[in-house]
Formats: C-alpha cells, sequence, structure tokens
C-alpha cells in the first residue's frame, strides 16, 4: 500500500457490497477509459465476504483487502457510531489516509459519519478552518461545481473564500478548466444584497485572484455562466435535495404525459435526459479541505457512480490537488506564507 | 370604490398594458370559472392610453380607472423610484389601498417596490414584525404554499413562527384546506438540525397549536407530505429561482432528446407538464402579513395568470383573510390578546 492508492468503503451505500464491488471492477476494467492498475484499490469490508464476493464476479483482478469487520448503517448517529464502531470500514479506511497507507477514501456510507471521521482523524489543511463537500454536475455540457453541500451549515466569511480557493483548484486539476469562474450564490446581482454572511464575502473573493464573477442566482446552475457557485452548507444541502426531488418529480411526471399521450415510450428514450440530471454521472462529492482525498457518493449510487467516483479519487491523488490547494489559499490572501 | 375593489396595476410587467388588461378582461368574462363583477376591479395607469386599448379590446365593460401617469420600471432601484415618482400606478395602487377605496392591490411590476410601497404605507397587522412573500404551486395534485420567498432575508424565530399561523391561514381561507401541515425547511428531521435560527423556531412552531410536522426538505415540495413550508427570505427567494431555472432546462432538454429520437412533438404534448411548472397557475405571490391583500406576479405573467391573481385577490378579501390572521396571531400566541 502507498499513498498512490484509494480505500473504497465496500460496505457503504444501499446496494453495498455487491454494487461497490462491482464498480470497482468496472474501474480496473480494460475496455474502461483510463482503467487504475487494481493494486491501487484497497478494499474495506469483511475479508471473507469480500474473497467470496469477487470469486462468484470472477476472481480477485489483484485489489488489496484490509480487514474492516464493522459497518456504520446510513441512518445512524455519526458521532456515537464511530466511537462504537472502531473497527468500521469508515474508521479504519480514513484511518488509512491518516497513516499514509493510501492517499484517499471513498464510501457511499453515511455522510455524517465520513465527514466527522475525515474531520477528526485527518485534520484541515493549512489555511481551511471547516472542510466543505463540493458536488460537480454536468448538466450544461461543462462541469459546474457547487460547495459547500452540506458540511458548514454556518460559514464565516473566509470559509467562503477558502471554498472559492477549493473550487477553483478542483475545477483546474480535476476537471481540466483553465481559469474557472467563481460566482457567490446570492438573491441578486448588487454587492449589498443579501445576508451579512455574503455581503463580507464578496469583497474577500473581489481581492482574492481569482476569476469573480460577483453574485450569482439559483437558476445560473442551468447555464453556461459560472463554474463554481459558493454557498454556505445550509443552503447547499437545500439545493442539492430540492434538486433531486424536483428532477425525479419532473421525470415522472413526463413519463405519465407522455403515456397519456399514447407516445410509445422506448426505456432509451428518455437516456440522455435522465443521465444528465443522475448522481451517478458525477460519482461522489469531495470533501475538500481535509488533508486526503476523500470522496462521499449517494447512497443510491450504481456500479458507474463507484467507477467514476474512484476515477475522481484517481484525479485528485494525480493532479496533487491539495497541495495545489494549499498554494492557491496562499496565493489567495487566505493564509500568510510561512 | 369600496373596500371590496380590487386594484390592478396596468403598467407593471414584462407584457404591460396589453397582456394585464386582456388579464382584467378574462377575469370579469361570463364563461369565466367564478367571473368577477367588473366594478371590484380598479386599473391604475395613463387613463387615456387605458381607454384606448380598452376599446382596441372590445370596449370597457364597467372597469373604474384611476389615473397614474408614472411607471417604475422592472429594473429600477424600488427606494429611489418610489420616492421619485410619487403617482406611479404602484405608489397610487397602494395608497388607494390604505385609504380604503380598495381593499387589494395586484401589481406583475418591480417586487422591490411593491414590497416597499405596502410594507411603508400599509403598515404591518398586529403581531406582524416583517411582511413574508407566499408563493402557492400545485405541483402535486394540491396546493403547496413556500414562504417566504425573498421579502425577508434576516428573520428572527418569531417571523417564522408568524409565517406558520400566515401560511396557514392562507391555505385555510384562499387554497380550501382544512387542516394544512406546516413544515420547517431543513437538512434534516431532527429538532437538532440547521442554522440557530431553525433550532430556535422550532420550538416555537411545535408549541403554536398549528399543525406543524417538523422538518421537511427540499425535495417534500415535490411530494403530497406537506402543505405550508417556512423558510427565511434568503433561502426560499434561492429555491424559487433554482426551480423556475431548473424546470425551463429541463423541459428545453426534453424537447431536444424528443427531437433527436424522431417523436414527434405535438406542441400540445407537454401542455400538462407544462403547466404543472408554470407560474401563470398560481398567479402571484402573496405579500402576507402587510394591513391589505396585496399580491406580486411574476414580470413574465401571460393574461391567465393575472385572472389567477385578481381571483386570489377576491378570494383573500372575500374571506376575510388578513382579520383571520390577527386571530390566528392570537391563538398561537405570537401576539397578546388586549
Amino acid at each position: 500500500m502507498s499513498k498512490t492508492c484509494i480505500g473504497l468503503d465496500v460496505l457503504g451505500g444501499d446496494h453495498a457490497p455487491q454494487t461497490i464491488l462491482e464498480g470497482a471492477l468496472l474501474t480496473v476494467d480494460p475496455s474502461t477509459e483510463s482503467p487504475l492498475p487494481p493494486e491501487r484499490i484497497v478494499l474495506f469490508g469483511d475479508e471473507a465476504a469480500i474473497e467470496s464476493s469477487l470469486n462468484n464476479l470472477g476472481g480477485n483482478p489483484g485489489f488489496i483487502i484490509s480487514h474492516a469487520p464493522e459497518a456504520i448503517g446510513m441512518e445512524e448517529k455519526p458521532a456515537q457510531a464511530l466511537r462504537a464502531k472502531r473497527k468500521s470500514s469508515i474508521s479504519l479506511g480514513t484511518k488509512a489516509v491518516r497513516v499514509g497507507e493510501t492517499g484517499a477514501f471513498v464510501s457511499m456510507g453515511n455522510t455524517g459519519a465520513v465527514v466527522g471521521a475525515s474531520t477528526l482523524m485527518l485534520g484541515t489543511l493549512p489555511g481551511v478552518r471547516r472542510p466543505g463537500i463540493a458536488v460537480t454536475q454536468h448538466l450544461v455540457g461543462r462541469p459546474v461545481t457547487v460547495l459547500d453541500m452540506g458540511a458548514n451549515t454556518a460559514p464565516k466569511p473566509e470559509d467562503l473564500l477558502a471554498y472559492g480557493v477549493m473550487g477553483d483548484i478542483l475545477q483546474r486539476d480535476c476537471m481540466g478548466v483553465d481559469s474557472p469562474r467563481v460566482g457567490l450564490l446570492n438573491i441578486g446581482e448588487e454587492e449589498s444584497k443579501g445576508t451579512e454572511l455574503l455581503q463580507l464575502a464578496y469583497p474577500l473573493l473581489k481581492g482574492s485572484g481569482l476569476n469573480f464573477l460577483g453574485n450569482v442566482e439559483g437558476g445560473d446552475i442551468f447555464r453556461d455562466h459560472v463554474d463554481v457557485i459558493l454557498t454556505d452548507g445550509f443552503t447547499g444541502n437545500v439545493v442539492l435535495k430540492l434538486m433531486e426531488g424536483m428532477a425525479s418529480f419532473m421525470m415522472k411526471r413526463l413519463v405519465d404525459e407522455l403515456k397519456k399521450q399514447g407516445v410509445p415510450i422506448d426505456p432509451a428514450l428518455l437516456g440522455g435526459l435522465a443521465r444528465s440530471i443522475d448522481s451517478s454521472e458525477y460519482g461522489g462529492a469531495l470533501l475538500l479541505g481535509v488533508d486526503g482525498v476523500v470522496i462521499i457518493g449517494h447512497g443510491s449510487s450504481d456500479s458507474r457512480a463507484v467507477k467514476n467516483a474512484l476515477q475522481l479519487a484517481a484525479k485528485g491523488l494525480d493532479t496533487h490537488v491539495n497541495q495545489d490547494i494549499v498554494s492557491g489559499l496562499q496565493t489567495a490572501g487566505a493564509i500568510t506564507p510561512e
């Protein structure tokens, strides 16, 4: 094992362990675009169960298995579960990052537990007060990153500056965007709009050297106007859940409407639309600001989402996203160089 | 003129005055469901222009015309515009409510100017510290009201209690819902979740006698789970603009997708879906908590939206929604009875 390895939580998510293992196999499949070498993937879960499942799926192509006998359920209270289950896949997968056995950890499990374990065990990068969850969607033909999606519900203006830098680096390093446009999620364009937090964060971002557009609005997530949208974790989480609810509502209504109109529905008919609003397309959210690459996927992730999350983790490690974040924070004036 | 009359801003909105007048005519058309008598509608705008437009549309069926020579543009700064244009349709339409010439005012114009004029000239109802904007949508086969949608970006816990009472009364009086379920927009179910504001508002709502469900999430707007969703005006406005952006994004993507798949698109094909997410269906938002019935419509409103807004205003007047709000606030403990 080494710092280029990626830990994978085999016990997390609604369809664990089967879908998680299928995702890992997909990631190393030679027919996949940029497959990863199997020895970069470390599976955290019950060793015997993993081996037997892999045998049923055609054998272990070379994954490393790290025994973690306990699972933290999706509905368990994070702090309590982490205290009670020291040998959970989340605890041991995070610990492996701390001790340098791996460089990244991917989990489709209990979000609160992953955020808690990472914050406590890995600590934050220099210049980061609180980590933020970054979700990148590909709705408008290019990636749009929104952060924070729920790690920090009461940020300070400096946190939003740090999120701006982290989102900028994420877009450059992992999405290949040259000069990402950064916007502050607000309810009007003028600098004086919105909450006190936003009024104080605006000048910090303006003076940061980032390609700061100023304020943007909710609808801009659906336009090619901005690459990184900054918000507090409360608003971000409301937005995320609203988008999920609205997407499935509209798809359902649409299918009903087409049926009513007698339009024959080919299952693949709505594939393009479904894919564009589908969370498996982006794989997982990055927990930015902790000292390690941590990716939290949706509990309902399918094998494609697991593969995309593993590939995002590899990209984060290979581009040294965290080193770049630390330099970026210095340049933006968020931390004083030593 | 009397307190049962409804003022209509003929100069407000993207398609004024034509669409506004068409909406007024639709409202009194005998073939409309529950048509209003024309003498209940007072048109605020340039008298000569209104008369000439009505002549082109077949004559004035009996509307009262109140001369207001100045228009406040959609992009003008509200406070400044209200000071400079004392004879604007928004100023005079609001003033008519204050002096009892009308009981209600409907405008598709500059939202900030309508909120500003109403708050300053009408004042708030006893027990209301700050008005809130209530938007009611009919997405799930029944009306769901969300407030505040942007009048008050930094509410206190007591404001959320008042919004709960106002939303409850709105649903009972204007939507015919018997025991509306009230929820607090949050990012998790537990009472301890979310911002300090929400943590403080929760027990107030729990002890209010309202049918309080506790916390709800963004996705619940699209489920038959809650009738009134309470939020601060910042989050509410982000949500409103996100929903608008997402709806038009998805409709556009859908049409593109169907075209690509070679599915013949009947213009009426998506009518049902478009209508269900269309703001003209709900007509306008109520500015609740001011001493008068004030409705703010979308600038892009069509004649149907204008009609729905006028009918909502009539409903508010006929059911004495504001009297019921004042009693409701007393019952909920938001104000001490004299």
